[in-house]
């Protein structure tokens, strides 16, 4: 394509973006509820759609799990998710000598499943529209008044709801930042047990290279089961399973509870966060990895190490890939294009726009704000950099400040209520690694200094003339804060006693809470809050020119999505085909980590037929949250579970690119051939084959 | 300052940067040329300029160190410059087991001081304007054809100023883009031999935590001195040198030769870097950095680690300071202001405007080219990350494959001349540091993996199923490139013998060589050559409009520039004062390194006056070039040694912000003090002193 012509598309891109705003979302775009969900829309741009019928089966055989999703397919509780959404479950059950890198935890028999620690799970059982309900409490109040009479009222309404029933549980969701209240009611699901999750070398194969990637070879899937009683749970809402190979642009549904998206946010606010937040934290993130990995490179694994890795390497290509998305073709220009539409239909209905007044200015101007300090505010709440104890000390010694105070004058995140909660956490035995400790203490005071300059009030607070690394040695040797009881001695003795400690850690947070307090105070108050003001004015006026024409940002609740099976085209110019195959995983091994074959893959790999469908990059708009989630076909059968996006997909928080924009799901004929030929697991084969 | 206040102040900052487009320069910005000082201007802003004897007297007494610059400042030869610019002549003459870091380099008597080896000097003795001459010779030519022209009238007008004398040397300089052509005639100085160098833990005391940044406590002085015929020179256009104390506010001219800035850089070019090159290089730079330190944590040092690391710790912190320079409040919308001012007075000149076309969009287009591949340019480009092996190997198979092409088919940097100089590059033989090339070649390979992916064309042509770190350690343990004979056999064999050749370096890269070129060609098409064209039409526009009203960009020739001692406010609200004394040093220090006392300033801190200037924040407008640049109060006389500047300093390659710019110098007070009570060399401090 010549560079003219790509300018060509992207005025397109914009244009038909622009549309958004007023006439609703594109074919593949929405984060759609099942109770509002657009079929005649839909029906004419992809030339399907669902009826309520359809509708209905799957939402009843969608589970929330907690941040992922899942399918239930079989009649007997068998439920289908991502291997990445059961880790904790494999950390507490796998053996304690077993390497879970390169063997799988299985049960080979119905009586070896066990119990998921804290694993719970949900279904939507109903769905009841209560904006009425809310509306008439709030009735001529201010907006603080009428946020407390909500809270009021939905605690009625979820009381009515779940009326003492043991398995059930509510919540009113504020749709459309609030203007469709909806109750969704749950059936609650109190036990799982793991019945198999592969090992990491097959779960996440490509590991860091192929995060966020596509072509990918991830055989990312796990089986759990829901029990009631001690026995499997009877579920006749299964969804059917089928194992017939998908076709390149064949319709997909995806089904699930995606996290939060903020697809109305202001540029101004967004810029704000590209230009501070990424650039800091990458830096941050990739200075970190490098002396993870050069220290680990002799074979050294202190404890707490590789996980570390493993998270930073995440956190770094998760911000990698967001700005990669939020920088290709057209972005923002699109991005631009919402923006101004909305402007242009406010300002065509004068009395929404006096609402709204200067939302806009106000916005730049906390922005302004926020740039001014964000780095020093970052870097000082950032405590400890990941350090278990130096988190722990900054949590007791600020909550014995805060409260101090009254509660309306804490910063946030330090309640009663909310002070009770971070006792509880406080109040366990997790083991503490010394040697992850002191890096990351050294490295967060070293960082300190560097960014905000040895001279700022809050680095000499910290430092005096003590070197960052010399006192997180000195501290991770002296610090009593592994031990449960002195931590809760510390946050119940509140001021007096942490101002008395000599506990290094303790001692280097009231050191700086001075600094730190007014930092994150200042972000607070000059940041947060007018910038929330400003977007409630905005979202209300957004809902009364638009509706629910359009689909209502994520917040963890029900949403479906259709979509297409497709590859894409890079920036550069690259075609990325739709499919891999089994043919694809054996010519990428290299029998070194991350594209080494576990032992049972390395062993089975003779048997796999290479022409199965392995993972898939679909259109369908998704976002953290969708996990494990069911992918459908037309007939509403599972063909594959959800696990990935590109790198594109991370921009998707802000806006869907349908050009760019693609989920990667791994599809349910490569799921059942490893479970028949690598994990000998005929059993859950002929489970999900039963009526 | 309220939120309001300074978005008032911002509007200020912005409109006072629209005029200097067609107003010329604020009063303490300008690289402003000898020949064409704005006396006038200058005096009115800061009440003194300059007379054409002063300028006479400083342009003779200040020289050009390649790449540094530098003051005479005694009749016999003696020359104050920075510490950081004679660090290759410390490697060259410190005693085999001295270690640099804790100990200087000091000639006791005139007979001790040695040689520098290849240090050469300038001073400018003439400067005539020969643009008459060269656009005579241009007259009707299309642009190709002016520029052999142009090329041709250049060297005659070298050759006749040169008339062969052994220390002379001239150039002729396109001042404005060429608007204005300057002859710059120079005494050539060939002999320079080091008199002292202060230990790196004075001369960079602070290290990289204090790199670019202010309070500063740097002794980052160096005295060399001009030899001719084996005897000091005789030099009356020596500088004096003040040793009494500065004043807060004081008038300061910085004399030196800034090597390269793009004041009227399109925001088009400044963004698509800014968005691209920024993250993609702090990432690799902060990850590089993080391996090196955890590598050396346990005290080990690899050679070749120590250096490695303090390079990569700058190249991070120039690319930060950049960035934070560009995104500091105001900073862009003045850019923009620059290019809307500029946008209008073309189009109030129609004639002008019609040879600009659209010169504009043909940037942005290139740029659109840019982002699309910047990546994967770059990492290609990248080869070896610094692996004085692996480049090697590059060039050695680029310069075979473009040696079958036409020249003007080549890509740049491969004409026969530049073989040719290539080739004597090649021909040395300087050590290779194993465990350092095998570090760089498996991270930059693990690098290309990352960003480009495991399914890219060019990634498996480099791996096959080779692993980054597998691959590097073979290649080192058996590459025969680090013998100087193998390496111009292969160069001299051309293609045949790179393809036939077995070394694991030559054939990673003959088999990544069709990808890598490729891409660097287009980048080369797409991206240079039009904008190139584009920024051309502009520049010639821009002179046309604005003429020499203004000062020219900086091209390491002579400059002039007047500022005035101050400190900042910072945008979150901290104030910087001017000034830091000896007695900050001894605050400062915390006995780690980069803030211990090298052993001879421990020994003598309690002789040192605490009251002593020691380092200096000024409003001058300086850029890489200036470092050593003579600092000269109003009188004329050396005031300090110019070294840094601060974060906001790094944004003035774009633009200079008078709000937070600020220069950083070493004052004479402290450089004398230090010789005196530090390193007992009195016999300099007569010489300062002496008619």
């Amino acid at each position: 394509m010549s560079q003219r012509q790509e300018a060509a598309m992207f005025r397109t891109l914009v244009a038909s973006v622009a549309m958004l705003a007023s006439a609703g979302a594109l074919a593949d775009e929405g984060l759609w509820t099942f109770e509002n969900f657009p079929a005649d829309k839909v029906r004419e741009a992809l030339g399907y759609a669902p009826d309520r019928a359809w509708l209905d089966r799957v939402r009843a055989g969608t589970l929330s799990l907690d941040g992922c999703s899942a399918s239930i397919v079989s009649s007997r509780g068998l439920v289908l998710t991502n291997h990445h959404c059961v880790e904790g479950c494999i950390a507490a059950l796998a053996a304690p000598d077993q390497d879970v890198l390169t063997s799988p935890v299985i049960a080979r028999t119905e009586a070896d499943e066990k119990v998921c620690p804290g694993q719970e799970a949900f279904t939507v059982t109903d769905i009841t529209d209560v904006t009425v309900r809310i509306r008439a409490v709030q009735a001529g109040l201010s907006a603080a008044e009428a946020a407390t009479a909500r809270a009021a009222e939905v605690d009625r309404i979820v009381a009515e709801c779940e009326g003492g029933a043991e398995d059930r549980w509510c919540e009113v969701a504020p749709l459309y930042s609030g203007g469709v209240e909806t109750l969704y009611g749950y059936k609650y699901w109190r036990e799982l047990r793991l019945v198999l999750a592969p090992e990491s070398a097959a779960g996440s194969f490509g590991g860091d290279p192929d995060n966020f990637s596509f072509p990918r070879y991830a055989w990312d899937a796990a089986f759990l089961r829901l029990y009631e009683n001690g026995q499997p749970a009877v579920t006749p809402q299964r969804l059917k399973v089928r194992t017939t190979p998908l076709q390149d642009g064949e319709m997909l549904f995806v089904s699930g509870f995606p996290g939060e998206t903020g697809r109305q946010e202001t540029l101004a606010h967004m810029s704000m966060y590209t230009d501070t937040y990424y650039p800091l934290s990458m830096s941050l993130n990739a200075e970190l990895r490098g002396r993870l990995i050069a220290a680990m490179a002799g074979g050294a694994k202190p404890r707490g190490f590789d996980a570390l890795l493993a998270g930073t390497e995440n956190n770094f290509k998760r911000d990698w890939t967001e700005l990669a998305s939020l920088r290709s073709p057209g972005f923002l220009e699109a991005m631009a294009a919402r923006e101004a539409q909305f402007k242009a239909d406010l300002a065509a209905q004068p009395d929404q726009a006096a609402k709204v007044a200067d939302a806009w200015t106000d916005i730049e101007l906390a922005m302004l704000a926020a740039r001014r300090i964000f780095n020093m505010r970052y870097l000082s709440e950032y405590a400890g950099a990941g350090s278990t104890l130096a988190y722990q000390a900054r949590q007791i010694v600020r909550a014995a400040f805060e409260r101090k105070l009254p509660e309306d004058e804490r910063l946030p995140g330090y309640s009663d209520a909310a002070i009770e909660s971070l006792r509880r956490g406080l109040d366990n035995e997790a083991p503490v690694y010394a040697e992850k400790d002191e890096l990351l203490i050294g490295f967060w005071l070293s960082k300190l200094r560097e960014y905000l300059s040895a001279d700022h009030p809050l680095v000499r607070a910290a430092l005096g003339r003590e070197s960052p690394e010399g006192f997180a040695r000195r501290a991770v040797a002296e610090t009593k804060l592994g031990d449960a009881a002195e931590r809760l001695r510390l946050l119940d003795g509140g001021v007096d006693a942490v101002t008395a400690s000599t506990d290094p850690l303790i001692r280097l947070m009231v050191a700086i809470e001075p600094e730190a307090r007014a930092v994150a105070a200042r972000y607070h108050e000059e940041v947060i809050v007018p910038r929330e003001a400003a977007e409630r004015r905005l979202n209300e006026a957004r809902f009364a020119l638009y509706g629910s024409d359009t689909y209502p940002d994520a917040l963890s609740t029900l949403r479906l999505n259709p979509g297409v099976i497709a590859g894409w085209t890079e920036p550069d110019g690259r075609e990325v085909p739709s499919f891999t195959h089994f043919s694809g995983l054996l010519e990428r091994e290299t029998g070194a980590a991350p594209f080494k074959l576990a032992p049972l893959w390395e062993a089975a790999k003779d048997k796999l037929d290479p022409n199965t469908i392995f993972n898939v990059s679909s259109t369908n708009d998704t976002i953290g949250g969708n996990s494990g989630s069911p992918v459908l076909d037309r007939d509403g059968n599972v063909v594959a579970a959800m696990f990935d996006g590109n790198i594109y997909s991370n921009g998707g928080y802000y806006l869907f690119d349908p050009k760019l924009n693609r989920s990667v799901v791994v599809a349910t004929t490569a799921i059942v051939e490893g479970l028949t030929k690598v994990y000998g697991m005929d059993r859950i084969v002929t489970e999900l084959a039963a009526d």
